[in-house]
């Protein structure tokens, strides 16, 4: 059998472009096709220089409209299709015709919620493939590894809702904290921001600087929301704050919770939890659950697929401190999402990707 | 009258330096005095070279155990010391004899806080001057400002503490949210570690990484409580975490309280939360209670004396989000003491700290 | 005399910006019009966070061929008006009228070229207002200090020019170098670029990168060629490199020349060759002429109007390394404009403009 | 046969790590010992978090006093040693008893000067394994990568060299610029600095700065000088200057030089030097010669082995502007450390080095 044949729509963004990174060293799949809106007709390497001599494809115009007549014909030519595209994108584009024939992994929050109301609501956008919505599988793999293989449509998780569920999972699903007393508090790089040019992502505009942004209101809550619901077995409410600040890339959580007391009504101990991460992720190769005292910094992950988890109990208010940290294009975008391809094509899932972090 | 005269003690650790930097600049007051321990016998001018034709002192040895006799002989030369020193230093220095002839602004911890046995239990360091610590005035200006004028010894509040407290401090004092449900989660830039060679600072440490450090122990943590305290009118207990971003100048607080129901039983609205703000700091020069949607960014503050603050009600979860910014070398540390200094020898407290935030 | 009223026209520059956050401490001047195309009607605090408390301005339209009814309006509010502009601006602008009633600084290249025909070729633009090129004096204060009090028109030195001719135009003065083999290699700060929309600017490209751009091609090329020309007495062509690194602000000016034997056949030392620089800009408030082993680091100007230079005899090979910083925005743009205006309006040149740099 | 054994002396500095996870990729080799002084005794990833899951090795005391003892054992454990060590310590350690067991590939200067006087001029350290010098090869894989596959002793090229030799030689082999024009002006980024606890490589120290140093007198000049003296048939003097600025990896180089006029008197043109680069380097797996208008760029090789080159004709001057980048960890160190070992084992070169440059 030939490797796997791949088409990314929305090529020329970061998380486009790291695919195409991933994809260049991957042993079992390669990039056929890429689509860019505003780079149509160039070379990828044009555009993205690290790739010169990894990758050589021209790109071709994805832009929404006008792809309904290629998408059927880009259906022939490739097994999967990525599309690292804006909100909406992949709702058009998807469709029963479509979905027979290859993979779909959406990068885009378009399959992310199941409850449609939830998503017009926090998208103010019009979901117009809503018939999929159930079908989609929401494709963190560590959560959700049994799922993926028998998928048409993978529903690729965002940056910080990787970071912040896989960093508060463990302990919700065991009961040891309060899950709507949950605050997570989040750092990232400004590739998350993407590569569109507006002043609020201009060099001067983010170096020498931290801020938080879109407080009580980012996109990426509902989705944090609706997979820690699955874990506590209810809908919980929860408080979450992106915050930017001067690094190309990394996501760091903080995340806070009230703990509740075991049967003998004594809060657990900082040994207790860390055992329940350790168990919890105990042969998963992606996550790093850390010794005891050393916390997760964005520097030791970055580059690679892993996510660097520990915690820390606050004794004095009876609190736990989590923490998280994974590399917002790798688990946190293209990483994950060629993750998912390993499994919807029978790879083990570590195929390609086991690339170590890059310090400094 | 002459111009006030002022010696730094730790005068080329990066706190000391931007004394030297903001006197410059000061119509009544002048460095006259540069202590070293590191590079005694040298021109600041040669380790700083910005104060290059700003600041012609050579660097006297201050190496605490030597400054016994010569602090003395200091005391007779100037009308101010500033101790920009580790913990300790300022402790074992002062004396009733000296605190006789001159005024000392402490920007060590020594001073801070009122139980010597929290002091001891956070900085593990025995208190050498502990009949000090009732005298000692919290140089947090715009909390204490009445106090500060008559002192003799003023402890000079550490950067993480004075935007914490300016940013959660107006919601306690009105009673709006439960003081121990408070969570403190900072970040800052790197010069608030110190000039100290560390492997841990190096710049390829540093540089594209966030981390957090000091969860559930960092040594600010009793300093926030026992100020927030005072405003809630009992002891109160919270969480506080740092973690290092990579940028110079800058702290910016994100904390998180549950809100209080009025006595009409439901919570106050983001309008009223901001409007606390407003009434609270009306009339102070260095806080600037930002428009209503309009959140702090570090580098709007960044080489001023100025304090950003804004808040955000989280309707959906019973939280308000409070977030606070200043510069940690200026209103952190150095611009806070010659604010204290003002105030000590009767200047309006904003005299040479006017300066814009330079930005970008 | 009531202070010097100031117009800045393209205000939301980072260039007029900085004019902006100077003037807001100058003791005899201040800012009393702000235009801009982009952010009509918005507060310049709005736009600029930094400047909340300093600057109570609206901004008012200034696109160029609106401006021209507004213009004359604006002359007669104004003592002096800035142009930020994009090159063309300033030359469709001024008038006979225009400069009858107030002073004008151009900080664009419109006037720097005395040759229209150099200006249109690297340019490329039709140049509207030749007849002032005459008259229009190239406010590079410390080389033309004597034609400044009168003129009508200043044409501001760019960034890199004035970096590049403060640090080789002593030896060319002095016949110590070869004028045609002076390499001037630059690197610039990202501020420099402006705060225009562009994927080449954003954040993601530039960090952690070093390029090369406009290299044997770059406009201010013709610039350095002209002022150093007049130094050397005749027309003389040099290689600029220009290059953009990742820090906010900047320039580091590198050259290189050939030595010249002195009339006894030996070249210049070390010794030699650095007195001349201290004789040359001996008495000058804003050159910093560093100790013989100290070199300039660009750290040590930010924020300020100081340009410190060095050099070094490579003995091994008979040339002279010249190196010069200064910050872009401030002697290499805004500093160097009000530097300008103080001497149009008969101040001491440095009024309002001895903010220390600041580091770190 | 199975894999390659390697032993890494300095395995906690910044080069050994490197060689490390280059190492952890590697299909035909594996690290399975790493000697480090400052850490003896302690995992590898409790020092370097990134290579947790990757590098399962106890630090071991590699003091070069002591190691003369234990140096016997482990070259009866390895096949290939590799010295990330301070000048002077693989000099001390060599032996032919050493040689005669395993291959040593020396990353410090201790071998790259073939004439002892130059290196104990510049390094200031006595030499003490004159008799390898002659043995010793220049490990600057595509110039000489006949010599290498028999090797004992190899001597792998410094970061600036590399980058400086590869970007200018082509044109100095064909005649085509007068070598002792050349001007090697060259950025680093700060990993190059080493991971040494000194104050001028803090974070606080580079961030937000440029700066020469080094000038008239680098330790690598001599390097560069006689490999390139080596191309035009003849010794030459040529002038190089470091500068710092503030990224983690990445060498720039620009590089300067008179043309030569080709034999009918006319100066070789854009294409006809473009044209020799692409002749030069064809069949290079590591060097990419870009495109005409495409210039070099840090971002783009980082991570990789791989160097970028281009020229630039000044034709009003008669000079030619010579670019060339790669990352100074990988090609500049660790990557063609891995590169020598290849060749000296008989492996392709490439083997485990594809990896793709990661941008942003």
């Amino acid at each position: 059998m030939g490797k796997i044949r791949a088409g990314i729509i929305g090529a020329t963004g970061y998380a486009g472009a790291e695919i195409l990174r991933i994809l260049a060293s991957h042993p079992e799949a390669e990039a056929v096709w890429a689509g860019s809106r505003s780079y149509a007709g160039r070379q990828i390497s044009s555009v993205y220089g690290n790739l010169l001599r990894f990758v050589d494809l021209s790109c071709v115009d994805d832009d929404t409209d006008r792809m309904k007549d290629t998408i059927t014909q880009l259906a022939d030519e490739v097994d999967v299709i990525f599309t690292a595209t804006p909100q909406g994108a992949c709702a058009k584009l998807v469709s029963e015709e479509l979905l027979n024939k290859v993979k779909v992994i959406d990068l885009s929050a378009d399959f992310r919620l199941k409850d449609v109301a939830v998503y017009e609501k926090w998208y103010k956008i019009t979901h117009c493939a809503t018939q999929f919505l159930d079908e989609a599988v929401y494709g963190l793999v560590e959560l959700n590894r049994s799922k993926i293989p028998g998928a048409r449509l993978i529903a690729n998780p965002g940056c910080y809702t990787t970071c912040s569920i896989l960093t508060v999972y463990p302990l919700i699903k065991k009961g040891l904290i309060d899950p709507d007393s949950v605050i997570v508090d989040a750092l990232s790089g400004v590739s998350g921001a993407g590569r569109g040019a507006k002043v609020d992502n201009l060099y001067c505009e983010v170096n020498e600087s931290a801020k938080p942004y879109g407080v009580a209101g980012h996109r990426h809550t509902p989705e944090i929301e609706e997979q820690l619901g699955y874990a506590a077995g209810r809908p919980i409410t929860l408080t979450f704050t992106p915050h930017l600040i001067p690094m190309n890339r990394g996501i760091l959580v903080t995340a806070y919770a009230d703990l509740l007391p075991k049967a003998d009504g004594t809060l657990p101990t900082q040994e207790e939890l860390h055992k329940v991460y350790e168990e919890t992720y105990a042969g998963e190769t992606f996550i790093r659950v850390l010794p005891e005292d050393v916390l997760p910094q964005t520097r030791f992950v970055e580059g690679s697929n892993f996510v660097d988890i520990n915690i820390k109990a606050d004794v004095r208010t009876g609190r736990v401190i989590m923490m998280g940290t994974l590399d917002n294009m790798v688990k946190g975008a293209a990483g994950q999402a060629v993750q998912n391809m390993n499994l919807l094509f029978g790879l083990p899932e570590e195929t390609g990707l086991m690339m170590p972090p890059m310090f400094p």
